[in-house]
């Protein structure tokens, strides 16, 4: 039989209070082998204890030990702090997790619009290569970072896209009529972010790229926009949006974007998915302004919705399912947290979630 | 007596629609030395028409008998066209425009939501000094971009934005009770939007920068935000921010994320500055879709206030400050452009602006 050990990275600030909950969700939904988890260590408090932000052994761990993970949150000092480098950055690079899923969704028969996208986000290269220099020069000093966009990378980012676009307009079909009430017309369809406008050759090549990929999915549309534009249309027209494939920074600034669409940045999950790992991660940060409050009042729901993306990207769609389906009618019946304007403690919501399951 | 000699670079699309409008009431607006009008070329399609996206000549009339410019917009071909690049890009190096300042502000009475705030892009550096290169490599191909950020860029931009802050603040000082009936709370603030939990060394200096300058202003506060985070409060929390400082790509995707708050990038203004030379231009693009309609339906008012915050930067604030009072009577009259769910073509809301100077 299968088992399923879960690398459990909790992280910074209320990536300690959220992950608990994934925990006992995975522990509870039925149709996937019984879990067991272990706890492992990084972020910026473990590196202020210790002078390491991402343990090797935690790296080690995960890849002999573990089927996959759920990290928490990662504190990020935004002055230089010598020796400290973003862990889940480097986590992201050091296990080959090319894609960062991150679905933006709004609640059936709860949220006035409807919003339901996804955000596929290459999650290796860009500026996040952290190739930086700095120099002094007679008119004070130059910095200079390193941009990276490759074939490869691009390649396998955009055929994750046109997977998922596969994979979303199925769901949508099955939704039918409620996906069409809201303006949903049809056919998958990936839209692919850049700015070769400026960017030609780097922002080029991933469109190109992407669009070499594309004659594979003969039933996929594919169209495009610049960064800059797409965030006008991400506030002025969401519903017509789907699957976007974003190179790195954009990807991580056009998710946070969407991610207000739908009312609190504690409801966006994301997944870090290589060839043979998948890593569940909420989208929000660390929250250290709310984290430790007894009771803890960080939603949970980001979290336990990436335990269900983590299963659903590992093949346990049905799970998977059952999750979304129970975080959904927690928010319908406004059993949230503060954030989303409830009174419920992170595991009062939990319970919700699971009695739901 | 002072004479005022404008370069008029219509540019693509809808920048020839829009454009004259921005004349029409520079010609009627009192207070300000009759002004003197020379059309330049400049764009893709003069690129295509003779192989040159900016000529010589566009830069040296506007350096040797222009007091300031209004741009109006360019084509971007997304793929790239060989021997073709940016010329609005071109143009703000050419003339050292280091600074593209862009208010994004509801209209009082008008708007459901307060939003006044002003976005202050560095428009010289950060990856718009289009430094590309890409090599074959066994994985195939691999394509890098430089981003450069200086220390005596940063230090200009962040003095430019000091400034704008303490002039925003007397503004809304004489709004009194209605900006605080929005919630305005108080004294001039600048935020540093940057991404130096990655980009440590370029947008650390960046950061570093901005807060140097800062000691020279202590009556304004200066706080700042991740770029992705300041993307989701844009959206959520848009009333609590003032003036944004930004390298040049954030700038350009947060100031098209604020112009969707106001209901339509064809309202949204902005002026390239240097130290001698100012450059009006809306931040919309060219809008190949409905460029050139008989009558034309092209939003004028982002290029007649792009005119007007040319000549406040000139020097001309009363003049400017009646331009914007007589743009804002028109839009709460509902005398707009069908963008905006009017029925008025743009010489028609011109028409109405001018009756109102
Ligand atoms: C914490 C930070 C390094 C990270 C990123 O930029 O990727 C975060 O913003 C995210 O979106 O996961
Ligand atoms: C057309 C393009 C090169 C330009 C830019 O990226 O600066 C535009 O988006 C803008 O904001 O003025």
């Amino acid at each position: 039989a299968k088992t399923l050990r879960i690398g459990m990275i909790a992280g910074d600030g209320i990536g300690r209070n959220v992950l608990p909950a994934a925990q006992r969700v995975l522990e509870a939904v039925p149709g996937i082998p019984k879990p067991t988890f272990v706890a492992l260590d990084a972020g910026f408090e473990h590196f202020q204890k210790t002078g390491t932000a991402l343990p090797k052994e935690t790296v080690d761990t995960l890849k002999s030990e573990c089927t996959a993970a759920m990290f928490g949150a990662v504190s990020s000092p935004s002055h230089k702090v010598a020796g400290y480098s973003s862990p889940i950055v480097a986590l992201r690079k050091e296990m080959d997790l090319y894609a960062n899923v991150r679905p933006v969704k709004s609640v059936e028969g709860h949220d006035p619009r409807m919003v339901d996208m996804t955000i596929v986000r290459e999650n290796t290269e860009c500026l996040y290569v952290k190739q930086e220099t700095i120099e002094d020069t007679p008119q004070g000093r130059v910095a200079r970072a390193t941009r990276q966009i490759s074939e490869r990378a691009s390649t396998r980012i955009g055929r994750m896209a046109f997977e998922i676009a596969l994979a979303a307009a199925q769901v949508k079909q099955q939704r039918g009529a409620a996906a069409s009430a809201y303006g949903w017309t049809g056919g998958p369809t990936v839209t692919i972010v850049h700015k070769s406008n400026v960017l030609s050759v780097t922002d080029g090549l991933f469109r190109e790229s992407v669009r070499k990929v594309a004659a594979e999915y003969p039933n996929v549309e594919v169209n495009e926009q610049i960064v800059d534009s797409l965030v006008y249309r991400l506030f002025r027209e969401p519903e017509k949006l789907s699957t976007l494939v974003c190179p790195n920074l954009y990807g991580d600034i056009v998710s946070d974007g969407a991610a207000a669409l739908v009312g609190s940045l504690g409801l966006v999950p994301s997944v870090n998915v290589g060839d043979s790992f998948i890593m569940g991660e909420p989208v929000h940060g660390s929250a250290p302004d709310i984290a430790d409050r007894v009771p803890s009042i960080a939603n949970p729901i980001a979290s336990i919705r990436s335990a269900a993306l983590m299963l659903e990207f590992m093949g346990y769609v049905e799970p998977a399912a059952k999750i979304y389906d129970a975080v959904d009618s927690a928010i319908r019946a406004g059993h949230v947290t503060p954030d989303l304007g409830g009174k419920l403690s992170t595991d009062e919501v939990t319970d919700v979630v699971l009695k739901a399951l």
